[in-house]
């Protein structure tokens, strides 16, 4: 199946590209733009082509050698041609967390969508039942955690037919977390009531291990592991009591522990016909500081992690000037909150240039440190015998992708020249 | 000065609309859309109509009385329609931060551009010369706050000439700030070189006092105070030694302190013939927390703030549903980073809406509290007999507007009803 890539045409309207360009993605992937010639209104954000390459032959090695689906979760990029990648790697399909992320993924011809989130709402449903009623190559799936949520989309499939019924997955969840049946009792019998419906199906039995973090390493893993256990547990009850419509799915796994989700739905594989699907959406792009530290950790405890050569690499990079050096330990850069995400960590300085001739990127060590981001500007603290200057480029290391990619509608695909040779765009 | 608003179809590209939406903004604000009758793939975010007619009036009496101008700092909603509005109220200009902001400016046809900022790299200086060369009627000012800077804009302004000389401002600091002169005598040095320069002109004095902020009431007002008697008392050295050119300029403003910088350049402008130019950006959206506490202190503290009438009115709300209640006293609702923004505190909950006919906004207590936000999820405390369940709908007030705007492509203006009678695009 292959991806619509929405035809665009860019303009002012897309912050970071040359001061009067306006041209489509070939023409901008061909004209040769450089980061380091100053081409680019900066700042801007890159994505270097090696590293994605080599993060998607990492995760397609991972899920043969595993077994496993992946269904990469959309929301991290929101972007046609990342999802042409995934797609072309072999994913299963896209994961979803919204209805209006469903609607893009169907603008870009995307036909097996597996929205990891309650569907609510009543023009929510209707669009749903719409799209399955008017397209029977239509592969969707969504969750529901509660006999409130049942009610409403029976009720609401009866307002707007689907003409089939909608596939529902059961979540589980835990004490103090976000959705999901905290009880397997509960969720069992949301399951009884859903294989019995006229208007929904049960597909699997799915949880979000994810938000199982800052905890000591050894407590997150008892925790997510009994989580991975009751999924099983009640994916094989539904399953040997006949709750469930086709190949039953097992799901989980964020970007961070789905080795542990790769094993243990491995494991119950073996007797049963679970069909095990992961979601990871963070692999592709990676980052220098979260997924880092939890990728290097999951290569140390995987034999299958370990065995597929060097690990994920950072793709992404947002580069800025050196507005103002006013004290000989302070440099403020043009960019801020609105350019790079700060909700797991500040970003970390990776390189800087002197514009010039021959100007090339010298590393930065960790005496340059973050320590602010305004709107549009960031306080970085340096040595006061640092180099920098007004004018000067630096390139910033994110320390999580989704909340970089959503500060972007267009990103540049560089190569290790930093020379513009494509583009992804988001639609978020 | 008429604003262009950028002609514009919308359809699945712009999260929150009907979900088979396709037409341009005149439809829209005529379909009879209602928030209340679920018309909205929810989450949206909503402006109320009554609020920025109330807000636009109060600033352009404020205006009026302290014989000040006011450039709007755009960035807080990239809006044309709202800068359409800020305009015919006679705003002097519209204040910018980065040169992409001018651009989307300049596409809107606003001739006076405040860039809040230095001018710094190749292609952003390129861009603002040529800008200046080929459109006379542009008045575009920038700031300067390093020796190094003024050398990168002669620079910048030889291989590219703008065919006239370019306006700048010298932007005064604080010891641990961002940007600004931390000295008077190095600001002097400064204006009396670009006073002397082929390719930049003096045209005034300013700073963002808005960083001073996290201080004990008494302390911020004394660290304020002292920066705008430096911007006076280097505005006043600098007129008196001819370095201006046309009518000197002083200007500060964020969008919390505006009328001691009214007061403090009000009393300098009885004397020498300065333009007092304030920029905040948030008077006109508002919020329910930060702006809202700095504003009742303005009033407490202002009499002219104080004859003016009611104060300031939220007018952002963000509207979404219920996904689960999956504890009693925790409720999970649809939306979350990507939808709201948190950097000064978490949203806080206004109303509740069970759907049906009839439905009617009931008011929420804050013993309803948004914990935590993941990227589309907002985890919310609830006392155990809260009402909320799977499918109510609740609307959210910010706590700082410019990190919500971000977060969509378009906002609905509704009018008290919560039906839709307009919309503004942003372009970040």
């Amino acid at each position: 199946m292959g991806i619509i890539l929405p035809p665009e045409s860019f303009d002012w309207r897309i912050k970071g590209l040359p001061a009067t360009w306006r041209g489509d993605a070939e023409a901008l992937a061909g004209a040769g733009l450089s980061v380091l010639n100053e081409d680019l209104m900066l700042p801007a954000a890159v994505l270097r082509r090696s590293a994605l390459e080599h993060n998607s032959g990492w995760m397609k090695r991972f899920t043969e050698r595993t077994g496993t689906q992946i269904a990469p979760h959309g929301k991290t990029t929101m972007s046609p041609e990342l999802f042409a990648m995934q797609m072309a790697d072999g994913a299963w399909g896209i994961t979803a967390a919204t209805p209006c992320h469903v609607r893009a993924y169907r603008a870009f011809g995307i036909d097996t969508i597996f929205m990891a989130n309650q569907l609510v709402g009543r023009e929510n449903i209707a669009y749903v039942a719409a799209e399955l009623r008017d397209n029977p190559g239509l592969d969707f799936y969504c969750l529901v955690d509660s006999m409130r949520a049942i009610d409403l989309l029976e009720a609401g499939l009866s307002a707007t037919p689907a003409g089939r019924r909608l596939q529902v997955l059961i979540e589980l969840g835990i004490p103090g977390g976000r959705t999901g049946f905290r009880d397997n009792a509960e969720a069992l019998a949301a399951a009884e009531r859903i294989a019995a419906s006229p208007h929904v199906c049960l597909r699997g039995i799915e949880a979000f291990e994810g938000i199982i973090q800052s905890l000591e390493v050894a407590e997150r893993d008892a925790k997510v592991d009994a989580l991975l256990q009751r999924i099983v547990r009640l994916g094989e009850h539904c399953h040997d009591a006949g709750l469930f419509s086709g190949e039953p799915i097992l799901s989980a796994g964020g970007s961070a522990l789905f080795d542990r989700v790769a094993e243990t739905f491995g494991a119950a594989r073996k007797e049963r016909p679970f069909l095990v699907l992961l979601r990871s959406g963070c692999y592709l792009v990676h980052d220098s500081h979260f997924y880092r530290q939890l990728i290097d950790q999951m290569e140390a405890r995987s034999p299958i992690a370990a065995s597929l050569g060097d690990g994920l690499r950072p793709a992404l990079e947002v580069w800025a000037y050196v507005h103002s050096r006013p004290e000989p330990t302070r440099v403020i850069a043009g960019l801020g909150k609105r350019d790079i995400g700060e909700d797991v960590a500040r970003p970390m300085l990776l390189a800087w240039v002197r514009p010039g001739p021959g100007a090339a990127p010298l590393p930065v060590d960790d005496t340059h440190r973050v320590m602010r981001l305004d709107d549009q500007h960031a306080y970085i603290d340096v040595p006061a015998d640092s180099p920098l200057q007004p004018g000067d480029m630096i390139a910033l290391g994110i320390s999580h992708p989704c909340t970089t990619f959503d500060k972007w509608k267009l990103l540049y695909i560089v190569d290790d020249a930093l020379v513009v040779t494509g583009s992804v765009r988001t639609y978020f």
